[in-house]
């Protein structure tokens, strides 16, 4: 990939009006281009010095009054020569001093290209290119807590001391293929077991890892269902009661879905109400329960929640059969027992963790939030790293096959020049996350995922 | 009002999730409270200069790497000891961050709180003050220009010029009862007539303005009517269609109303299609005549449409008297020319501009944008000043209705302390639109008004 020599510009805070807005202008020019639009010549300021002026247009109307922020070369964020221009937040104001950055010499930046240049200027790995977007994107304090590690260095060091290591061997083995005829053994086999061991190890663990990381990316997938009137979207209302305020409501996949989002211990869950089952007469096999299993199966918890005083144990267990699976988490929760003075849970034995509720009275709603959190917790690993990124899941999911294969490899005694194969394979692999081996195409997917202006 | 000492924060960019966003610090311990979070001591640093370090909370976990700017006491937009964190725009790491702040010592800004201190310390009067808001706000080319205007001084000082005449000439009345036993006469009677006529002049034009003025802040409200299968509604498409990229569609005022905005030479427009018309049988008279004339009655310009085939002139000239009415603009638009090979405008014979046009085939429709602005344009003074704040052009109306009293009072040679009265009333209108003698009340209404964060 060609790294470019343009500069370019884009609004780099959140659309729409604000007391404030940011440009940002990057590249070998942007002191000069700004310069021209600007009422002092910023070239003759130094670093990280900020400036008032004004902007005018090539009328000499005068757009705006700014605060313009140099970084230069070496010294910001994407390594080149940056300026930032905070304007008054009028979409008006914002629209004119792009357009004039652009007739002035700069190109609007496509999205994640600041970053992408940060990248290609070695200001960060790959990895933490990618943590930049994970970091805006999070909206939990979990999610947040993991893409700053991850944007702060992470697993790089880790993958980079591992790799380094495999590199030694792959050498040393390389470096026998010429003396082949010696029989000499430059690599210690003992060692290299214990390499791939200790690699299996950490691997295992970042792969691991995924479930939990993709979780705390994506949310908590928590499917409520159950008949008919049991008291669902009651359940639904007294859980967002509590935490009104950091409550969303989004529209549902189907029409007959609603999707509620809420933060509990810092861990984002996705709640879906299968709300047709709601309308219908009948019982859950004759107007939902496929809807029901296809939601289930997306998801990672199950609220099954029943009415107490109608339900026998026997239905329970029946609608229970028909959605359980493996990976499921499944929580019963018996509700209206405000109803039932003398409730007795035994009667509703199961394999799966039952709570009594009231979802009209708000019982056993603390007891339900703290059962989701453990719930999630068996999900997570003793890892400090978690990996969220799928693009790394998958590259570690090579390796680590291709550890097995060096693995397998070192017990059959295979040709060093095979071994060596799969131990290049792997360091590929690791290479690709932190992006010193990644091809074109892969960056430039990459960094389209990313905001404007980042 | 009593200045506060405290110290505040705010998010200064717009909401929403952004690549960054900025928070603004800013009180007498800005620098202080800031370092409290930040991983460096930004009391060591000079004014207008930007710092990279990292927010840590109370548990020094990292919620994110930032870039702090400082501006000192005097050099600031407040005026006061400022910093702005530019962080990564997650909401998340927005409400952490204002979360900490106010841990440590902040209290969270009133909207308009910054540029309320800005002018309690002498940064800008209030005119310029009110002017930042209607910057913000402003949608147009002419109405940015004209709070822009403002906001760099516009009439503030002319008003500082007028109203020191004025004091002098009230003072010198003032020093003649002293010595009334005397009957000298310091202040010249031919020079304060001279000073009075040219004080009418200038608060006649500034009032005048007004008309214009509002016109620019708020959009030309242009009502589009017509009986059933005009053409209203393909004439709205046909205008809308030429500029599709800064159309946005908003919610009417009823629900038989759609109101559409469009910018046109750089002033707004906003078109009302009263749709109601358009779904229902019969005439004119028969089902929404009220609504029209209800909708005319708010409006600026009245764009009349009639189908030149089915229409005769008479009909034309009825609709057109139940809806005409001082100040507002018609223009006529006879539609579907284009089936017309031999069009005669002069059948339609009017006092009112007559256009006409092909809704459907787009023709006539630059004319008629060519009219709209010739209709605004006759609002337009030769005043390059234009008065776009309704609190302002009260108060010029006010000093200017003193202004004839002063005159009334010169004419019957009234007493000196009469007349001084009347001076002094105008001085103290004049005044109160640069903030210079103004209740706590007013303030606090004025800044309310504003978005948080500036």
């Amino acid at each position: 990939m060609v790294i470019e020599e343009d500069t370019i510009c884009a609004l780099s805070t959140a659309n729409g009006v604000g007391a404030i807005a940011v440009i940002r202008v990057s590249g070998k020019e942007a002191l000069t281009i700004t310069s021209r639009i600007f009422s002092k010549n910023l070239e003759d300021f130094s670093s990280h010095t900020v400036h008032f002026g004004t902007i005018r247009d090539t009328q000499k109307n005068v757009i705006d009054e700014v605060l313009v922020t140099i970084l230069k070369e070496g010294k910001s964020f994407t390594g080149e020569n940056t300026t930032e221009i905070a304007c008054h937040g009028s979409i008006y104001i914002q629209q004119q001093i792009l357009s004039l950055l652009l007739e002035t010499g700069c190109r609007m930046a496509n999205p994640g290209e600041f970053t992408m240049r940060a990248y290609f200027n070695d200001r960060m790995d790959l990895s933490q290119a990618e943590a930049i977007a994970d970091l805006i994107a999070a909206d939990s304090k979990k999610a947040h807590e993991v893409a700053m590690n991850q944007m702060r260095g992470g697993y790089s060091e880790l993958i980079i001391h591992l790799r380094q290591r495999l590199m030694d061997f792959a050498s040393l083995i390389e470096l026998e293929l010429d003396f082949s005829e010696e029989d000499v053994e430059f690599a210690s086999r003992t060692e290299l077991h214990d390499l791939v061991k200790e690699l299996k190890g950490h691997l295992t663990e970042l792969t691991d890892s995924f479930a939990y990381g993709n979780v705390i990316k994506n949310g908590v997938s928590t499917v409520i269902a159950g008949r008919p009137n049991a008291g669902k979207s009651t359940l639904l209302n007294a859980l967002l009661n509590e935490e009104r305020a950091i409550v969303s409501q989004i529209a549902g996949t189907t029409r007959d879905t609603i999707e509620e989002r809420l933060t509990i211990d810092g861990i984002l869950y996705n709640f879906i109400d299968t709300a047709g089952i709601r309308e219908a007469k009948g019982e859950i096999e004759k107007m939902g329960v496929e809807r029901t299993i296809s939601e289930v199966r997306k998801s990672n918890v199950l609220l099954y929640v029943f009415d107490t005083i109608e339900m026998s144990s026997t239905e329970v267990q029946e609608d229970i059969q028909k959605l359980e699976r493996d990976g499921l988490s499944i929580i019963l929760l018996a509700n209206k027992v405000d109803e039932v003075p003398d409730f007795n849970s035994s009667k509703f034995a199961t394999d799966h963790t039952l709570i009594p509720i009231s979802a009209k009275e708000k019982q056993g709603i603390d007891q339900l939030k703290e059962q989701l959190s453990k719930e999630v917790e068996k999900l997570a690993t003793e890892s400090d790293t978690i990996v969220i990124n799928a693009r790394h899941y998958e590259a570690f999911s090579k390796a680590l096959s291709d550890i097995y294969q060096v693995e397998e490899a070192l017990e059959i005694q295979i040709p060093g020049d095979l071994l060596a194969m799969d131990i290049r394979s792997a360091i590929r692999h690791l290479s690709s996350i932190i992006g010193d081996i990644t091809e074109d195409d892969l960056l430039g997917n990459i960094f389209a995922n990313f905001c404007i202006g980042k």
